[in-house]
């Protein structure tokens, strides 16, 4: 279908176009726009971040693709496995990309393309009407391959091992700011390309806030210390939760919810299993946190795919009707959140298999091994100064 | 208007909601929807990152805004001065965002809004023609007032400090990618609270590529060393490229490219001045460069705007007709790339006043000065170690 690229990467995902124009034929549309760097990489071998410039991928039931993509990119893209159209500053990209579509029919768009290229599209194109591509593309990234596969293990072997160095350092009286520093480190250290978002480090009451972003809070004796991190390896991606404790709680629901949490996380994994929908997972996870009282303070969803993304199909949350199959991967995260006194989450990722799902996470989590020994000891000795 | 915030930064920026809806009656427009965290951060004071779950600010002509935002974010968006409406998961947001949209007339969309949500949307409400904000929302924040002025010039500060403390610490045999961490930590050592980008640091034939990933590509002696980097300062950027020479360069076209490019630079500040069109200082830069016959090797525009974002408005580029105001930020950064040999690309940014512009960068730049002493030093005692 194309001439032979020289990226082992563009070799490797080339089948994948087959695929692709198969599904919009069955979908009955004309053609696709593909424009997210993880979706655009999948295809073709090339991971591109176009900033506010206008790149999107071609597709059409049959025929090449084309890659409409800005000069400023023409090196970093010279490697993919599809023909250019390139674009410079001073024209209107909209224009030049439309040559490529039908004047009337369905064409499907990327829905994390920003609407201001679909609004001049659409200005361009005005016979077109316009659907969200995001069902097609999650379908062709939900179920990994042995080779994706094979990343996602090692990224997530990475994450077990940077915990397991960050845990050996937690000292009390250090800040939420020095451990996110220190994981940044870390990832390097253990040999990922990088971290997979801003880790999450909140000690306290902190931890009761989800997404809280660490600042210079000192940790203090009994203290919850919840860490949520992930790193990057061939550009797949980790992502794990671990709620440990600086010593024994000084709030003494915290060893209640712990547990609870666990628990929860548990029965999600326990129901997790091709053929099941994902709410059913989720429900798993919710019917644990009720009937322990903490319903209210599960305030997110079960948990999400992970692959090139680390939110990607499929969801884990209430409503999802889609059934899980062997090869999908996803975090099992429940939380529990008090606010102004403490939060537990705990997160592992998960792969579907033919018989159920089995954790990519080996880390250490039950409930006495969240008790952080050092830190225990450490605590010990301060306190025993102040008595 | 609202009931008083607890937010001081909510507070600084309430005054603007009036600004918003008087440029709302003005175009005509029934409806504008805001979503970017920096344009959202402008109006509200609080900047939300919402990843996948769809979050909107609704402006109508008269009366409050509302922010339609999900349960998860309900803590971080607490000191916004906007009424909010809080959607969960397993409910439809795009239904729930419709109820305040008329049923016919003009909606406009923040351009960077994903084209998921302006799709999902577009199908609870048929009856509604739908526009691209960006031109309202750029015109909002492309002349920064005195506060933004304050944090801005104090960004660009930090950037010349940084690279200040890094030049001193180049050495022959270093990575580019160790320049990049120890970037990372200059960054928070200076007091920013992060980069604004991730760092590009690219040697000798890497700097050819305008946006190259640091890799581990040592330094050699007589290679340029090419590095642009920033920073945030109370949420406003700072952006800075300087490209410095290992010692006397291997390439001797280095120095006329360094002269034409530095030339081609203070052509674009002399050239930039209330009532120019912006095409007219990116036109200066190019003369510059192409008079030198590089003009085929500068492959991108001369510069963006900075503030809350890394780019946004106004861009310096052909075509660009808008004319240039008082208190409009923007970068000036010629280039010329040699592919295989070497790439030059020199940048600062400046703030447009009543009479020109004016730098808003200090770090040295004039030829002498991009020969880096210590490495030049260095050089020598190496290269008389080989013979």
């Amino acid at each position: 279908m194309l001439p032979p690229p020289g990226n082992p990467e563009a070799d490797r995902v080339s089948a994948r176009w087959h695929q692709v124009q198969a599904a919009l034929r069955a979908a009955g549309w004309d053609a696709l726009l593909v424009s997210s760097p993880a979706a655009v990489y999948h295809l073709t071998g090339v991971w591109l971040e176009p900033g506010e410039r206008l790149s999107a991928v071609v597709v059409r039931p049959a025929g090449d693709p084309v890659w409409v993509v800005h000069a400023l990119f023409q090196q970093e893209t010279a490697a993919a496995n599809v023909a250019r159209e390139v674009w410079a500053d001073g024209e209107d990209a909209a224009v030049r990309l439309s040559r490529y579509l039908p004047a009337s029919g369905v064409v499907a768009v990327d829905g994390s393309w920003p609407s201001r290229h679909l609004l001049a599209l659409a200005a361009q194109a005005p016979g077109v009407t316009w659907r969200c591509a995001d069902p097609l593309l999650a379908r062709l990234r939900v179920c990994k391959d042995a080779d994706e596969l094979a990343r996602l293990r090692h990224a997530s072997r990475l994450a077990d091992r940077v915990l397991a160095l960050l845990r050996a350092e937690v000292r009390l009286g250090c800040t939420e700011r020095q451990l996110a520093e220190r994981l940044t480190q870390l990832w390097r250290e253990v040999g990922a390309a990088g971290e997979s978002f801003p880790a999450i480090v909140a000690f306290g009451p902190n931890a009761a806030e989800p997404h809280h972003e660490p600042d210079d809070t000192l940790l203090t004796p009994g203290s919850v210390v919840l860490i949520d991190t992930g790193g990057r390896w061939q550009r797949y991606v980790s992502d794990i939760t671990r709620t440990w404790l600086a010593g024994p709680p000084i709030d003494p629901e915290v060893v209640r919810v712990y547990q609870c949490v666990l628990a929860a996380q548990a029965a999600g994994l326990a129901a997790a299993r091709p053929g099941v929908p994902l709410a059913a997972v989720d429900a798993a996870v919710r019917a644990v946190i009720d009937a322990a009282g903490y319903g209210p303070y599960f305030t997110h969803r079960t948990g999400h795919g992970v692959g090139l993304e680390i939110h990607e199909a499929p969801f884990v949350a209430p409503g999802m009707e889609e059934r899980l199959e062997p090869g999908m991967v996803f975090s099992i995260e429940p939380g529990v959140y008090l606010p102004g006194r403490f939060g537990v989450r705990i997160e592992d990722l998960v792969v579907v298999g033919e018989a159920g799902a089995q954790s990519l996470n080996q880390a250490p989590k039950s409930w006495p091994e969240a008790v952080l020994p050092v830190i225990n000891g450490h605590a010990q000795g301060s306190s025993g100064q102040r008595t």
